[in-house]
């Protein structure tokens, strides 16, 4: 069985596991005080072109996000996200248990547009009687594989500035939105856009981590507080600056982020040329496609995938993905199979 | 002007605040345990049939919410409302607060059915990576006017027990629903239907107060620690004692209530006469009529109602409410205002 | 029996009541908008002479404290209280419940000071592994009965300056401290000492209610949102701008006090007549006499107070609490009872 | 510089970072489901010698002390720890984040016993106007070196038995406890008479990791949504898991203790021999002597370590930690400078 279900069914890329082999037994300060976290920070700001840049590595997305919503909301104040968002649909409701509604707008492309924004605020407005919209949260790539071009995220960024809300972004799959073919966004562009954003690592080469970045640090000037009381500062924080300073060597979070999406558009033409359509279009390393049922049950004897939704009695839509260390000879098989099952 | 915005806009019934000042100077133990809460508590222990029933006083609806919900649910599990519902419409994400997330249902009449129910535990069945549907919340009426028939609530209470939920209605308007036309519920049934539920007397002839009604009290034995916890237990607890010992004296509470719904039928029958619909068919004190904005205008000059939503160039929906206090003679006098102003 | 156990076992003061009476049918806006509430606003002001305070009334002193903090702080920051402080020894948790750690400081007379507070910061400095003290909390008059002088509190004023601490009153018995002998402070030092107290009604002639006062709005200035989330925002709070009103016109407030006091003051005096000593110096309307334990036996046949704490064998520490209700006759009994009984 | 400031400034020991290599890039299912972490409870729970045992691993200490709190207590009960419990002194208020109150009993030995759970049990006794005390925090070995005896263990075990009170035990060193030379406690001990403790691996040999264990299922049947609810469940569980598989192979976990407590214990002699006296008796692998401010200046000038606390003008208390991966060479040399330093 081969796994196209997830992108976190694999260790660490080899230059960070040698690297942790490496200095394994050097003596280093607890706490994120390690000469590689300081290291990797320093490296982040440069390719972010922010020396003011705030930066905070942990250990999950999850962890990442109530980290930062808690630290930036005032009790009264909630969050805008899409329904499809990570943080309403697939995280325990962990925003609400830090106290915040997390208000959902219905999206077909799981992304965020300053029309909607408009209209929670509108919803919103029978103060005090409702939870004051504070907060907007979008992931790119999104939980169902589209990425925000340059100009979608500078008009939603106009449209937050104006109405002083916080933009955040989850990048728990940033790598591939910003070498998806069509993306015109760089990090440097995100820095500027967003108040706050982080990078993921865990689904893009690192055993564990995301990459919390403050924009401006008066957003959330004591945030170490927060990591501490969320449980989220490691004791040896050495691990986490050494898998950053790894990735963002030489290119390399980006050259692996490409290979998944190059994976994952050979899969997609594949299924287009079968004839096969998509929930949204295959744009990263998350693919949506709407199968017949004969065929998802034939693939899943050799293949883990997700079975996302029905679609009719006879389709539903899986989700495949592929990830910086998926085999490409294990998806010309796949596109072998799709190619000969499908007859 | 004379209000139909609300039904809180006048004091409160002339037996209660004569009770209040005939014991005004008398020395009473604080915090609930003064001889009329006791007295109280037993009077609707017995219209509740129910000797069991753990009984307690509080000063508003968002307080018993919040209270009642705090109180029986483990951090991890959420409530199940409909998106009508008091909890997520109007209460500044009181129970988003306490760590809960209220998950919603789309309904056109303001109720849950065990359909509604199925498909949420259905929707939030990928434990752990959702919370866990655990609480029912319901409003009798609803906060658009409608109530539960015997029938349904015997439904609904059949799926919450088949699924281990609780079941909790919100009484804000018990006694309009009680006393409504169609309605075959007492209080007695609410005692075995429900897990909790409370009554409502502020909108009801009260000064402030609910009266939140355990069915079992093993549902929350330690309830009074979490009233003082929430600031919800007063000191002079003798005057929640006071209003419920006169409301539930000799029928008052469903005569007032029979009043509000008598005043309103009025009201309704005008309109309908007048060729105008609703949103919801009109049952209790609440009426959603959707008229002409040219009305809507030359009434507000001389009466108070709240613009519920507009439905088109030329017609919006207001809510009017009437109360144990609307004057009929005020009543009459719109009357008189819709047949004249409509021509 | 009579009570001497606490000041709030009485209903409310014949004038409040009586306006209560006279405006009961008048049709009044809801949730504190109502002309009471607003002219009950305006004379506070006045008095505080600051008409920038925002003033917000709510129903009790657990409740003020817990909405007044979790408005102000951030989750990771921390109370700093006397160990006999009401939210530390009194309120259920309803600090911690809220997120916030309230940090105690053992005093004999209930006080705070610069030193304490210094003492505090340099226990707390080990960022991040400790919560930031970010808020002091004292109460005028204290738990046990003494008072802040105004060099006092000028003192702690300047040392929150200092170090960036909000300084919090609680005034649940702010009439007693005000007007005792020895007090030297005013209800407009307040207003420039403080940055956000109390002034409480509930033990001090109202049926219920204490009135929270920011002295700069920008303190916290979406408090309205935490008021209806906490569930305190009353739907007639018109019930609370008339007790204000009455309590705040002619000096009621401060003579209804400075009766509890001089109730107080007399019972002292035959107290320390007879030979006995007291806990803290009798000041306000609370006394902590350290009596033998047959005569508490003997008193308590007949009168109601509440055993503070056993002191030896033979001697325990009781409190006695008079109000603005406390009945001349029943003290003079009381000093009659007390002289013939010791010997 | 050499650390003796803390047990976690090297990274893992080679067993375990030798096995993240050999199974790198071996694909394995998400969040805990791998085959790792399945065998390394089923590894514990042999050792436990407990079937039942529900096992759950997490990266660091505090977030194993907040989630198991969190899981287990109502919203009104509240913990009892040592004032120097971690939970109190060192985790930035986690508990009261997640909304309980942390009672303190002052000890010197920094064990909480029987009389002292009593002690509080009646200073609490106050229902409903203070939190309801539920769960009693201990750690071993403590946060000043000391280790419970069976029979402390025992009695305090009965004692919360009797009172209703859930026993938890914070073992982020409990591999020092169990290896100290008097010690009389099993892991099977720790399952019988605790309701639920954690393994400490952080601090003796994993780069991360901390194994809760609850002794009965019962106790926390929903944890898995806790875990994912506060941030605490890894994408790639499969790095906790290697970890204490091969921790508990070939006694390796109690190797390395044993071997921080005989570096420990041959810094203790050198101390004693040179006539300094401890603030705890030497125990496990911490260590408090207090020496002179002179020769403190002259050790820190060649090694790391902590400044616990100033004694009088001329002495402080220090401490000094030893770990799994403490050089013996580099403890020879600190003790000839003691040796040499202290003539």
């Amino acid at each position: 069985m081969y796994n196209f279900k997830n992108d976190y069914s694999e260790g660490t890329h080899p230059n960070i596991i040698n690297k942790l082999v490496e200095t394994n037994l050097l003596q280093q300060s607890g706490y994120g005080e390690d000469a590689y976290s300081i290291a990797a920070k320093e490296r982040l700001q440069q390719q972010l072109n922010n020396s003011e840049a705030a930066i905070y590595f942990v250990s999950g997305g999850t962890q990442a996000n109530l980290l930062v919503i808690s630290a930036t909301l005032r009790i009264h104040e909630a969050v805008i996200s899409a329904e499809t968002g990570h943080i309403f649909a697939h995280e325990t409701g962990a925003i609400e248990a830090i106290g915040h509604r997390v208000i959902t707008v219905t999206t077909t492309d799981g992304k965020l547009s300053p029309k909607a924004i408009q209209t929670v605020l509108t919803d919103y407005s029978l103060r005090p009687h409702v939870v004051k919209p504070k907060l907007v949260y979008i992931s790119n790539s999104t939980e169902i594989g589209t990425i925000y071009s340059k100009k979608e995220l500078q008009e939603l960024s106009a449209c937050c500035k104006a109405h002083q809300l916080i933009l955040f972004m989850d990048g728990a799959r940033l790598g591939h939105a910003l070498t998806a073919e069509n993306n015109d966004l760089t990090l440097a562009d995100l820095s500027k856009l967003t108040d706050v954003f982080y990078i993921g690592g865990t689904k893009n080469g690192a055993l564990l981590e995301e990459a919390i970045v403050f924009n401006s640090p008066d957003l959330a000037p004591e945030f170490d507080y927060v990591l501490k009381q969320k449980g989220a500062l490691l004791a040896k924080g050495r691990i986490l600056g050494i898998q950053f300073l790894e990735l963002f060597k030489d290119n390399l979070y980006f050259d692996l982020a490409k290979h998944a999406n190059r994976m994952a558009g050979k899969i997609a033409t594949a299924i287009q040329e079968n004839g096969y359509s998509f929930l949204t279009p295959p744009v990263t390393n998350q693919l949506f496609p709407i199968l017949p049922q004969s065929l998802i049950k034939q693939l899943s004897e050799k293949y883990v995938f997700y079975e996302w939704k029905v679609m009719d009695d006879q389709h539903s839509v899986v989700r495949l993905i592929t990830s910086w260390a998926t085999d490409e000879h294990m998806v010309d098989e796949l596109i072998h199979d799709l190619n000969t099952w499908h007859r």
